[in-house]
């Protein structure tokens, strides 16, 4: 059996090396466009912090594929998908070649968006996709520098703190909101403040207009005020890559990402597809939706990887739990935001606390704040948000569980949590903030 | 309608409180045998450890009460309860009273057990139960003693580790393993060690036999050894506290406690009970127990509360969600214990795994020690058990809501978890722990 993975980021070798544990025998090659072997795209931003070395990331050394019998080509590139005679056409060193399939995994990945503005062509313009990228901004930021960065996600806010903690003076140009697309207003609102009290200048409800510069970017015009600056990052988004996909005939969703069903088979059978160019359902509304998270890339490439040498696995549940460390602020989100359940035609109602984690007599403590998303009719959560300054990713997951399995604001109430005054409260803050939802239901009856 | 609610510890306070929140005319009445209003019965370890004043652990002063027009008897000793006639005899301030109920809260909690044997009567025996228990302890403990901890419960650990932060010499007489009906045995193993490098010396497998001295205790004997002390704790469990309950004909159960309904009610229908000395169903095994945790005394004496002026509400799922920090190490079991699965007649088996919270690359990093039980026809978990420096709670209530919704080793292995290098790896320890169950479970078949 041949295997042909087209992409090495996450979701690639994920699938390459779930495809092996099943299949001793299955000739397994990857076709990966870049230098570096798999590595951590969520690490990038701490490299250019300098909090770790950019080296350190390396996920899946080449010695790792070697000594699993998969063959990596890179950098190589894939110029064509022939799904009628299951060939991959591909450029490598100098050399055009072809590797036959009997099943083929898309995971080309996707591209950083860049805004179609004067002056987005000048020197100057960066943006963070890859290993090189990351290189390139280590190299270049120096302290006393102005930077701009252009864009309100994970990606843009990592970005912009990492900057900061390099010594530069850092602006970000956020269009409407911090984190809108994971974040209810209050606490965009609360991100906003974090990020201005440690320094950054956040230019909110801002667009730029035009970059200036001779050669080089020099500023940037923002609400019409010229702002002086040394880069501009851009960091608004992610494009799913599927020019060759698309070529080859697969089905591309509404999206703009390969259509995938439950087992991440493409509507070509032999294809299967997954990571930030395949489109996935969410499992909270069953919308169809392109998730960018590496953790996806990871479950959902096994997926792909075990299916197209014979399993029958479904896609993992995506209920999309998220988190991220914001100069020392955790916040995360999980399900649907208030806005998003609305679109997706869900009456949903809110509510949120700030509680604390440990009891009242306790020495040190902290504030966390939950948010929960809930259905109006049946008091079911369909999304939650949390900002605490430790552990924020576990309360994530204990309600990405809540969200998963359809719980509702009067089982989060009554949940079973554990107690002991140095690490816990009697009350949980997610139970806090349940009952709180739960009363006003009550009170609406 | 009249409320009488014996006990104001954790569950009758709850209860108390519960009952005005629905019912705004009721009188409440509370005979609590203690000076002291109620107060956090967890957090008197860490007074005796000096690490917080005791004062500062009344989490209902009494302003609270006459805030809420709940008439607070105390001290006064119950002495009746008659169940024809519906009234409370009591003494209160030197005179015998009586209180007649439309609805009774049994609410009297436990007793600390002291072994019976020879020298147990001694002065320089004491227990840790009560607010003076521990203000007790406080004023005889002087660094330097020598003190003999005698159980192996939360309890001992907890008196154990105070005593020796106050510097004492701690001796730990631990007759099988410390935790054992949290813990599975290679769990409670590295409990022994991490108290033993943190200076405990702990004696497993052993029992006092008998304590000598002249009017105060100044040895024991454990083992055939005679081991010099200045004094003992006693922390060897709870004894439910049923005597005016079985007096007035309250139905007591097999496990000691006054028996209960899912809404908390007694054989005699206008009696409810709540909190230590009542008999309540574990969700997993549908067994009965008592729970002697503080979270299920206010979660369930609200219940108990509501019901009394009317509301018909369940008592909430109890997992046994439970949590610990011992020197550091956050230590955290939910739902059943591999003995105790066996016991129950469910065929278990477990997996355990010792995973990094972080990726590979990040400088901080700890690992986490996440143990499963789960039923071998289908991986549904029925328990779980946490070890690690921090979030440790946090990972209990993440398993008790997986065992509570009875979730599966695949269910857990596939869930979506978030990932972000400074707070969370790609994989979760508990997801990796159920991988590996999984992995088990599939190549048994």
């Amino acid at each position: 059996m041949r295997i042909v993975v087209v992409g090495c980021g996450t979701a690639g070798a994920s699938a390459a090396f779930a495809a092996r544990m099943l299949n001793r025998n299955a000739s397994i090659t990857v076709i990966g466009d870049e230098e570096q072997p798999t590595y951590s795209r969520c690490a990038l931003p701490f490299a250019i912090a300098q909090r770790l070395p950019l080296e350190n990331i390396i996920t899946f050394p080449e010695k790792r594929f070697a000594r699993a019998k998969i063959e990596l080509l890179k950098p190589a590139v894939a110029e064509e998908i022939d799904t009628q005679r299951c060939v991959v056409r591909y450029r490598f060193e100098g050399a055009e070649k072809e590797a036959p399939f009997d099943a083929l995994i898309y995971a080309a990945g996707g591209y950083a968006a860049v805004p179609k503005i004067d002056g987005a062509d000048l020197d100057g313009n960066y943006v963070l996709r890859t290993y090189n990228d990351a290189a390139r901004l280590i190299s270049i930021a120096k302290a006393g520098m102005t930077a701009v960065v252009n864009g309100a996600s994970f990606v843009a806010l990592e970005v912009a703190e990492a900057l900061k903690q390099r010594g530069l003076n850092v602006h970000l140009i956020v269009r409407s909101r911090p984190l809108r697309s994971f974040l209810d207003e209050p606490l965009s609102a609360q991100v906003k403040w974090h990020l201005e009290s440690c320094g950054i200048v956040v230019h909110q409800g801002a667009e730029i207009e035009r970059l200036e510069g001779g050669d080089r970017v020099s500023a940037v015009v923002v609400g019409g005020e010229r702002l002086g600056c040394d880069f501009v990052v851009h960091a608004v988004g992610t494009r799913a890559r599927v020019e060759l996909a698309r070529a080859a005939g697969l089905k591309i969703g509404k999206t703009g990402a390969v259509w995938t069903d439950s087992k991440l088979r493409t509507s070509v059978g032999v294809v299967y597809a997954a990571g930030d160019c395949a489109e996935v359902e969410e499992c909270v509304a069953g919308q169809r939706v392109v998730s960018a998270l590496g953790t996806v890339a990871m479950r959902h490439g096994m997926v792909a990887g075990r299916n197209a040498v014979g399993a029958e696995q479904n896609a993992t549940p995506f209920v999309r739990a998220t988190v991220m460390r914001l100069f020392g602020l955790e916040i995360g989100s999980v399900g649907l935001t208030e806005a998003q359940a609305k679109n997706a035609g869900i009456d949903v109602a809110t509510a949120q606390v700030k509680h604390p984690a440990l009891p009242h007599y306790w020495v040190e403590n902290e504030d966390v704040t939950v948010r929960l998303v809930y259905e109006k009719k049946n008091g079911r959560i369909v999304g939650g948000q949390v900002m605490c300054r430790t552990g924020g990713a576990l309360r994530v997951n204990i309600l990405s569980v809540v969200v998963e399995r359809r719980m509702s604001v009067y089982d989060l109430s009554v949940s079973d949590f554990c107690y002991s005054p140095p690490c816990a409260d009697v009350w949980a803050p997610e139970a806090v903030c349940a009952t709180a939802a739960l009363r006003r239901l009550e009170a609406q009856k």
